[in-house]
């Protein structure tokens, strides 16, 4: 419809539309009333018209005279589809993208999505209530953001506890490290805490949006769990499942979902996934079987048929859409507003502009690479803010803010006064950038050395252990 | 938008209406390139942008210039949605209606839906090939379309043999006696074929249309599986199963519904069932879920993991959409189509216009009506074919075609010969209205009596067994 299309002028928001809309349609209402000249009713028929398909592209809903678009809408639209062509940043499920070397601008995300910042308020009050010193990821602002976590607090202060869950899309068998930071992360929420964990492996999704077999996406969601088993966690505060094989053994995960089903409309997920006609009604209610863990019963051989143990997700921000959905859902169906802690992502060698890739083996250190691949990756593709000469760079320093090394150092090396001795000498010039790349070497070959020697003890029957719905051990 | 809306002037098939539109794109252009006056151009855009509408009203998709729409859409959106407003009846999973007294014109369905007419060849041969004498329903044309019967009986006379599907929509407790039609043929079909069937009860359908809970809906699953288990099926050869509870325990059935879901697009179920943005997810993926079940690798339990058994499926006509969608994606993921056999309306007591309701407790005959309340609904609300008055009635003679009383003697009455003399009696006018009431009274109420009986002798540990998924007796 592109040729008879043009902006919206001065409507930026659904209610403004609206307004001009409303306006419109008394206009051709009065004209028409009054009679009045043919060209000049056909004209505010035509502006009519034109108001009314924007209107539908921006809030994916018909104009209904005398219905304004909700606030509740607009919370949910804020997704990928409802935002501006004017933000640099794309932040979906699917894509992430800027423009900046530095990366997504967080603070503007976190504006965009409603969510809170993680402040260093926030910080101490988890040391305090954890009794921890917190983890690294917390102290660096790594998990930027959050939903409800005071909530989580004030409750488990009063003895009353929570559960984590998170989950990952197995697209491959292969992972890289950045796919650990959310089970790194979640792995330490667990330790100290003392909490359950269930971890969603969503083969489905990956069967529905990839050019692959049920058969592979479950083969890869088995591959991946042997990863996550070997970051650590405790197999009796653990359920790790498949969608494909939990569904069909738990009614109750599947009653969970039909309710939510019952309560997203394709509208909604239209403006918050930026779904089209075309795609496929297995995408389109997809969105129901992430947000279902959400909610203690759909566990019932951890949580009995309590449904009012609030649930804890850390994730990386792109899967808030997910739970932005949820949490409109929730209370509609009687159920608690999960609460999330949202996680930056972690940079591709190539730069800060996109998340790694699975599917390109030079944008990622992988899981698998040997020690030797580890330093080729990070010496030949690993981007740097040095200068081009050795000389340049001793006299004006390196830029550490878009150094792909430096960055790798921020979520992997523990001592924050040696990384803040290596971030002052690189931009005061006096590392240089092989340096650097070295310590990141030495930092990341035995960390994935270890990651494989504890991956190999990792035994098909203990996947199955951790894959059995089960009762875990936990007082909540 | 209907104030700015009016008739597609003389297009009445999206590829009419798609060349008007390219007509019209062409229009626009050579005006504006000719510089013409504004009026004119203003007045083509309007059009234009009316028939875009238009179009996407009538196709579910949007315009697009050098795309026509497709032949497959064509055929997979003869459902409701695509129904032109000039058709008399409608028919689709959620409407029956028809303004004509004799019901349904079934002729006219058959050539829309694009099936097949049941014809005397074919009843020939189906008393051949089972070697017995038809059932009275393919008699008399009570089971009147099918799709792909021929290639079932030609199968089988290879001993090449086939399984059963039917379902039913657990709406409520009550069940009225047209709910009966399908189960009644289907255990014919069932004894002289001697094959297995499953039964699926839409539980979470009525969940995700009706204003019920899930466990209202579970419960009507199993009250209404009490008076399907009365119908005096084979337990040895019968599975019956809630949706809510099969999903629940059957990682195949969900695999299947998985592949289904990837394979049909929200424009392909819009265009067939005529969903909108605005309903619900959990509606715009259920097809699938009804679509499930024509796959013999849903029921590892009965079939392993063959997935190359033949389905067929007895049901009402207006369950057509679903498996017209079913046969669309079978052969894309791997599977058999399923075969069909399709019955006419069971009319309500008040006339053939429409399906009998269970929510009105007079347009019905329910299963659990006493002696006396089938004679009062009879006597008191069967729309009568006869004349004002007994002499005029002498007279003139009965409308047997649009007489309730004599309709659901054909479906119950099993003597032709009977049959045949009460029509001609009634039509000359020899039996009055009162008397061929009295027939039906006699007939109805000893056979809801004895449907009474069997039910109660239905256990709860009764319906348990015939829910279990278990392995059933047979030879394929």
């Amino acid at each position: 419809m592109t040729d008879c299309q043009g902006d919206v002028e001065g409507a930026s928001t659904p209610m403004e539309l609206y307004e001009k809309l409303s306006e419109q349609g008394e206009k051709v209402r009065s004209l028409k009333s009054a009679k009045a000249d043919k060209t000049e009713v056909d004209a505010a028929v035509q502006l009519l018209l034109k108001l009314k398909m924007d209107y539908k592209q921006m809030t994916g809903q018909d104009y209904k005279a005398g219905c304004p678009p909700s606030e509740n809408d607009a919370e949910l639209n804020n997704g990928p589809a409802a935002d501006g062509a004017g933000e640099d940043d794309t932040v979906d499920p699917w894509t992430v993208s800027t423009t900046n070397a530095k990366g997504v601008d967080y603070d503007k995300l976190i504006v965009r999505f409603g969510s809170s910042k993680i402040d260093q308020e926030l910080v101490d009050r988890v040391e305090k209530v954890c009794g921890q010193k917190p983890h690294r990821f917390l102290r660096r602002g790594v998990f930027f953001s959050h939903r409800d976590m005071h909530q989580v607090l004030d409750a488990y202060e009063k003895h009353k506890s929570f559960y984590l869950y998170t989950g990952r899309g197995p697209s491959s068998e292969a992972m890289h490290v950045g796919h650990l930071i959310p089970f790194i992360f979640t792995k330490w929420l667990q330790d100290v805490f003392d909490i359950p964990l269930v971890i969603q492996l969503t083969d489905d999704e990956k069967y529905l949006w990839k050019d692959l077999t049920v058969e592979e996406c479950h083969r890869f969601a088995i591959e991946n769990a042997k990863d996550i088993i070997a970051c650590g966690f405790d197999i009796n505060k653990t359920f790790i499942f498949s969608d494909l094989d939990y569904m069909g053994s738990s009614p109750e995960f599947y009653r969970n979902v039909v309710k939510i089903q019952k309560h997203v409309t394709f509208n909604q997920v239209k403006g918050i996934f930026g779904f089209t006609d075309s795609d496929c009604i297995g995408k389109i209610s997809f969105p129901a079987i992430q947000a279902a863990p959400s909610f203690s019963n759909s566990f019932p051989h951890v949580f009995g048929s309590r449904k009012d143990i609030q649930c804890l997700i850390p994730c990386a921000i792109d899967q808030d859409p997910y739970f932005r959905m949820t949490r409109d859902v929730a209370p509609r169906i009687g159920y608690p507003k999960p609460a999330l802690l949202h996680s930056t992502f972690f940079p591709a060698l190539q730069g800060a502009q996109t998340k790694m890739s699975a599917s390109d083996a030079n944008s990622s250190i992988f899981l698998t690479d040997t020690p030797k691949q580890i330093k080729n990756k990070i010496n030949k593709h690993a981007f740097s803010g040095g200068k081009d000469t050795v000389e340049e760079h001793r006299k004006y320093g390196g830029n550490a803010d878009v150094d792909v090394s430096f960055m790798y150092l921020t979520f992997f090396l523990e001592d924050d006064e040696q990384l803040e001795k290596i971030r002052q000498d690189y931009t005061s010039g006096a590392l240089l950038t092989g340096e650097l790349k070295k310590i990141l070497i030495e930092t990341l070959q035995p960390m994935i050395a270890q990651h494989q020697e504890r991956r190999k003890q990792v035994t098909d029957e203990l996947v199955k252990q951790f894959m059995t719905p089960r009762p875990l051990n936990f007082n909540l």
